[in-house]
């Protein structure tokens, strides 16, 4: 398969859906990849199962509160630095690049670098969705180091570093980040093609056209869910769920340590019920009424009510008209190991994971 | 000349009294290159004059709040890993290494690494006393670029890092200084033989262990004034005289942003005067009864007024009877390229560099 124009916007839809929030905002990265495959051709996207075992595969992605991503405009080719810097270090070539994260403008990132490097993007991430931290990884998780990673920002300075584990480069890159303005790019996760197979996400950028399409064809909320749950489960997640639907009447965010920080207010439309939504960068927790609906690591999913167009953090504000969707986790979230890197404590929430309940 | 065993304590003495309160207290590294020497034999010191054209001299200090490296004990091999990681990622191999600057325990951390690394130290530092940021090295001031910069700490994490200039990398080595802990070591600035001979405060290795000696055989403050002046003249400085004697009734001190920023408050011992001391790790700017007395890049040093031994920022506290000296300081700090980087703007003060002024 290759990504086209006639792809790009379904794609740009489809991530921001999967985002749960997080990942930036697609918009300026759907702009980006449209003129860079109008100029170029389009991206070779290849299936895991089609990878060389001995496949070098580098995983990309920004880096930095998603706020800041919407001010900061990239100059489009942080990615090919960030890249060529683990390149020079690590002294490998890329045969393919992968998301970090296929949610939001981060799913398009390594298109758009895959393109001006001339290879081609796996079709599959390192989340399902969006995450805000490096060690939540599914490559991390199951054991391939973080480091070398690279961390460039659209000045053209940039950083390698290398760190005994996945939280330390984490920390690391997340300070880099901040010197760089808030944000930066980052390339890391050196893997080999049987690596990708085994610990990646599958067909989630396919998915994500196919999930752009829903959006942008479906009529209602009940429309959205029953055409998406098929797809979702196909891919190895569990079905979408209506968690919850009303208006946003209260947002709090803040900026801290290179985070967006914040919570979420919504009342249904009968003003009987609340939902407040727990952020950092992702939407993490719901609760309605004070009970815990639905957690990390499932993916919670913040739609336009009207258009169904899917809602970024950051772009959350007063008055909008929103529906809350669930979506079980894939199944690689749903492992020990992975449960601690991504349940409610891996966020300092004290709480423990909680099996989505849309009921109230 | 080679550093032994008997120059050792002269040497930590003489940093100190050179670090205008920063480059942490060298207690420590004092006891981590006895022991080395103990162990391995004395570290050849080169004079600037003797290095060739095109020796290959690498920069080498901590950087941090003094504060945290007065609790956060390094393994003593950091600069050897610091050193190594720019060595291979710069294709380069270190001939003899420098001090980023002579003042406290900063002036030791090369004798200590290059003992392990089998090679000599220059005797010159970047400095000629304490500074809390890179591009306050005459190496950055005189157009030396200060990356590629390792950056590491104690646990073996590391950083390489590119920038366009060296307050640019200034940022991110602070950052990644706060990342690693509150304190990284790093090596930076790589430069010929004929670039140290240059751009270099020479002889400061030879002449710390000089002032450590006065500091050691004077009786009084003015018999330390009188013995220290012809050597620091000797060596570039200007004289050393007394700014201010009296008790420490004051001290305010916070770790912000990688820095220890604070004021110190001094009574003379009749109670007529008061000088203040504005300090980021350094001390920076002198007022007495108002009026500045004394501005960077003059050096402002402190000692116990009774035993003579110099007091670094970290240490300053409430009740200490402390004389107060002032040194002017070295030629290549008096160009108007090195005013603009250590002047009292520099450090956000809206004042301009002041000479000085003992008398009130």
């Amino acid at each position: 398969m290759k990504i086209s124009l006639e792809n790009v916007d379904d794609l740009a839809l489809g991530t921001a859906f999967l985002s749960t929030g997080g990942g930036g905002d697609p918009y300026i990265y759907k702009l980006a990849l449209n003129n860079a495959i109008a100029e170029s051709g389009s991206v070779p996207l290849v299936s895991p199962a089609d990878l060389d075992d001995t496949a070098t595969v580098i995983s990309l992605g920004g880096v930095g509160a998603p706020m800041i991503g919407s001010e900061k405009l990239p100059n489009g080719v942080e990615g090919v630095h960030a890249v060529r810097l683990l390149e020079d270090y690590a002294d490998v070539k890329a045969d393919a690049l992968i998301a970090a994260e296929i949610g939001g403008g981060n799913g398009l990132v390594p298109l758009l670098t895959a393109l001006h490097m001339e290879i081609p993007v796996v079709d599959a991430d390192g989340m399902g969705r969006a995450y805000p931290e490096t060690q939540m990884m599914t490559f991390s998780i199951y054991g391939i180091s973080a480091t070398p990673m690279s961390a460039v920002d659209e000045f053209g300075n940039g950083v390698v570093l290398t760190a005994h584990d996945s939280i330390t480069a984490e920390r690391i890159v997340r300070q880099v980040g901040l010197a760089m303005g808030g944000h930066c790019m980052s390339a890391d996760h050196i893997m080999s093609g049987a690596d990708v197979r085994q610990f990646a996400i599958h067909h989630t950028v396919s998915l994500a056209i196919r999930l752009g399409k829903v959006v942008r064809q479906s009529n209602s909320v009940d429309d959205l869910l029953q055409s998406a749950s098929p797809l979702l489960v196909e891919a190895g997640y569990g079905a979408a769920v209506n968690l919850f639907e009303g208006k946003v009447v209260d947002v709090s965010r803040e900026m801290v340590g290179g985070y967006d920080i914040g919570e979420i207010v919504v009342a249904s439309f009968n003003d009987q019920h609340e939902m407040t939504i727990k952020v950092q960068n992702e939407y993490l927790i719901a609760h309605i009424d004070g009970k815990c609906c639905a957690t990390v690591p499932d993916l919670i999913c913040v739609v336009d009510r009207d258009t169904l167009l899917p809602i970024t953090s950051e772009r959350v504000r007063y008055g909008l008209r929103i529906a809350v969707i669930g979506i079980g986790a894939p199944r690689l979230y749903k492992s020990p190991e992975a449960m601690a890197a991504t349940s409610p404590r891996a966020f300092g929430f004290d709480m423990e994971y909680t099996d989505m309940s849309p009921e109230f």
